[in-house]
C-alpha cells in the first residue's frame, strides 16, 4: 500500500512538474517577442495559470516599458486572486523605472509564482523571491532554469561582469577557409544557415566589423526580415580606410556605428555624418574598449561578425566568450586564403583554448558548432 | 478477414527480412575480421541458416584463400542441405585462384541463398545470380545493400576507376588549422578521435604522407593495436630531403615505402634499404600516378594523412575521393598557420567542392565530417 501511495504521489508530482514545465516554456516564447529589443533589460515572460488554463499573459517589451508580470496581472484582471502565476526570471523586488513587481503579485493575490531563474545579480538575488514567501506566498525557483539562463546569456553576462556577451560567428569552408585567397566568399555557407545568421542578428544589439569585411564583402548585416529587429551595425577602423560607396552606410533600415580614433579622416567622419551614419572617436580603438563602450550604451550581446584579424584580437583582449561557427562541408583549397582567427601568439597546440559546454547541430547542410570560451576572471 | 491475412501476411514477410537483415549484418561483422588484409579482393562475409539456426559461418580472409561462402559451407557440413545461405557479395561464377562458390553452394544443396550486393564489375555482375537461379535455388538480392557497398567501397572504386579509393583525412582546430603557425600538431583532436583515425588505419592498404609530414611531426602511421593490421606507410619525396632518424624508418612493426624520383639521393636510399624501408623510384612522382602504382600493388584503400600541399596536388589530380574531417573544438589562431589543403586555383566560393552524401558525427569531443568529392569521369 505504501508502495502504490508513493507511485500515486510521484505521478502526480511529474505530472504538475510537466505542466510547469510547458508553462515556463511558454513564458520562454513569450519573452522571445522581445528579441533584441530589451537591453539593457532582461527578455521575460509571464503567464498567469487559474484552474488549470491560461488567463494572462505578457512579456516585457523593452526598457521604460513594464515589467512582463504587470501586463500578464493586467490581462487575467480578478482572475489573478488564488491564481498561479510563471515567471521566467524573479519578479523585481525594487523601485525602478516601474514599482517593484512583487507588489504587484501581491496585490493580486496569487497563491503560487513559479520562477525560472533567481535575479543574476548577486546583491539583488534572492530579495524578490523572500518578499513572496513572506507574503505567504509559495513560490518554486528553477523550472526550465537552462533555457530561462540561455536565453538571458548576454544579460547575464552583463550583470556579472559589466561588459556584453560577446560573440564570434564566422563561416569557413571544410578545409578552415572563410574566403578564397583572393578574398571571395560569397557564399561559404547554404541558404538555411544563413537565415540561423539572421535570426541571431535579431537578438543581437549590435553587429561588429572591421574596415576589411567593409571593402571585402560590402556586408548588409542586417536581419532582412520585414519588422524584425536590426542590430546596430558597427564598424571598427582606425584611419577610416574605407569605401565611400559601402552598404552599411545606407541607414534607411537599420542604424550603423563607426568607431574610430579621435581625428581620423575628419572628411570621412563628415560623410558618414551627413549620411546620418554615427561616428564615435575614441583615444585608443581596441575591442575590449569598444565592449566597455557598448556597455555604457547599455547592450547585453554584441556578435563579432569580422575577419581573421580583428577576431584574434577581440579574442585576446577577452572581448569574445561565445563562438558560433558555421562548417560547409565544401573545399576551396588556398594556402594564403583567410582563416577564421589571426595570430593569438600560440606556438603549441596545447595552448589551443578549448571551447567548453560545445553543441553541435545540422543547419541545412552545414553544420554549427556552438561553443564558449574558457572564462577568464578579471 | 481479408485485411487480417494481409496483416498476417505482412508481419510474416516483415519478420523475415528483419531476420535476413540482421543475418546479413552478422555477415558483415564476420566480414570485417579480415579488415585491410584482404586486398585485391573484397571483404565478404557469408552465414548458413538451417531452421532458423546459423549452422555454419566464414568470411575471405585474404587473397589466394578460399571465399567467405566455402568456409560457410565446410562448417555447415551435411546441414547446408536445403539451407539458406546468406553472403554480403554475390557469389563468383569463374575459376580464379578458387573454384566458383556458385559451384559449391549447388554442390552443396542449399534452397535459397541471399545476397547482400551484385558483382561491382559490370562485366561479370549477375552472372552468379543467374548460375544459382538456373540451379533452381531462389535468390534474394540487395539485402542491406548500402551497408554492403559501403564495406566495400574501396574495392569497388578499383574495379570501376582501376584505381584504390582516395581518402584524404585531416583533423583541425575549429578555426581550421592544423598545426600552429610554427608548425606544432600534438594534438589537434581528443583522444577518442584519434582511436578511431587508428581503426580507419586498420581497413586501409596505405598510408601516405609528404616529406614535410615527416619531418614536422615524425608519426608512427600505425594502427596502435596489438595483432591488428598496419597499413604500409608510404612517403612521398621528390628529392629525398628527410631526416635519419625517422619514426618512420623503423619496419619492425609496420613496413614503409618510399616513393621518389629516379636517381634522387642514392646515399640515402641506400640508408633506407638498409632499415628495410622499400624505396621505389618512378619517373616523375605525382598523386595520381602514386595511385596507379598502388592499384598495380592490388590496393583498394589509400588513407591520405598529409598536409596541405600535397593534399591540395592529390585532389587536383583526382587521387581523391572521400574527405574525413576532424574538427576539434578549440581555437589556435595564426594568420600563417597551415590549413588542411592547399591551392587548388580557384578564386570565387562557388568554385569550391561540395561534398556528397555528407554525415556528420560526433568523435568524443570532436566532429567527424565525412564526404565524398564530385565524382570526374574519365
Amino acid at each position: 500500500m505504501l508502495t502504490q501511495n508513493n507511485s500515486h504521489l510521484q505521478s502526480v508530482l511529474t505530472i504538475e512538474t510537466d505542466f510547469d514545465s510547458r508553462m515556463m516554456q511558454k513564458c520562454l516564447q513569450l519573452a522571445r517577442r522581445a528579441l533584441g529589443k530589451t537591453s539593457p533589460n532582461p527578455l521575460v515572460g509571464a503567464i498567469i495559470v487559474k484552474d488549470g488554463e491560461i488567463v494572462g499573459e505578457g512579456f516585457h517589451p523593452r526598457a521604460g516599458e513594464p515589467h512582463a508580470e504587470i501586463f500578464a496581472l493586467r490581462a487575467a484582471l480578478e482572475n489573478a486572486r488564488g491564481a498561479t502565476a510563471y515567471v521566467s526570471l524573479e519578479p523585481c523586488n525594487h523601485y525602478g523605472r516601474t514599482p517593484p513587481c512583487t507588489s504587484a503579485l501581491i496585490a493580486a493575490g496569487v497563491k503560487k509564482v513559479v520562477v525560472g531563474m533567481v535575479d543574476p545579480n548577486p546583491l539583488v538575488a534572492g530579495g524578490g523571491i523572500t518578499r513572496l514567501r513572506d507574503a505567504g506566498i509559495e513560490v518554486v525557483v528553477g523550472v526550465e532554469e537552462t533555457a530561462c539562463r540561455k536565453l538571458n546569456e548576454g544579460f547575464i553576462h552583463r550583470i556579472l561582469y559589466q561588459k556584453p556577451l560577446g560573440t564570434l560567428k564566422f563561416a569557413m569552408t571544410l578545409d578552415g577557409k572563410i574566403a578564397t585567397d583572393t578574398g571571395h566568399s560569397a557564399w561559404v555557407t547554404s541558404p538555411d544557415a544563413r537565415q540561423v545568421v539572421y535570426q541571431f542578428r535579431v537578438a543581437t544589439d549590435a553587429v561588429v566589423v572591421g574596415g576589411n569585411t567593409v571593402r571585402k564583402d560590402n556586408p548588409y548585416l542586417t536581419s532582412h526580415q520585414e519588422g524584425a529587429h536590426n542590430p546596430l551595425r558597427v564598424v571598427m577602423s582606425r584611419n577610416l580606410d574605407l569605401p565611400t560607396d559601402a552598404r552599411l552606410w545606407e541607414t534607411e533600415t537599420a542604424q550603423t556605428l563607426v568607431l574610430t580614433q579621435v581625428g581620423a579622416n575628419p572628411q570621412f567622419q563628415a560623410m558618414l555624418r551627413s549620411r546620418a551614419v554615427e561616428v564615435v572617436e575614441m583615444d585608443i580603438l581596441t575591442p575590449d574598449r569598444a565592449m566597455n563602450y557598448f556597455y555604457q550604451r547599455g547592450f547585453c550581446n554584441v556578435l563579432w561578425e569580422c575577419g581573421g584579424t580583428l577576431a584574434a584580437s577581440a579574442i585576446a583582449s577577452g572581448a569574445i566568450q561565445k563562438v558560433l561557427a558555421f562548417i560547409a562541408p565544401k573545399i576551396i583549397g588556398g594556402a594564403n586564403a583567410p582563416t577564421p582567427v589571426g595570430d593569438l601568439g600560440f606556438t603549441t597546440m596545447t595552448q589551443a583554448l578549448s571551447l567548453e559546454n560545445v553543441e553541435i547541430r545540422l543547419v541545412g547542410t552545414d553544420c554549427l558548432v556552438e561553443g564558449y570560451l574558457p572564462q577568464k576572471r578579471d
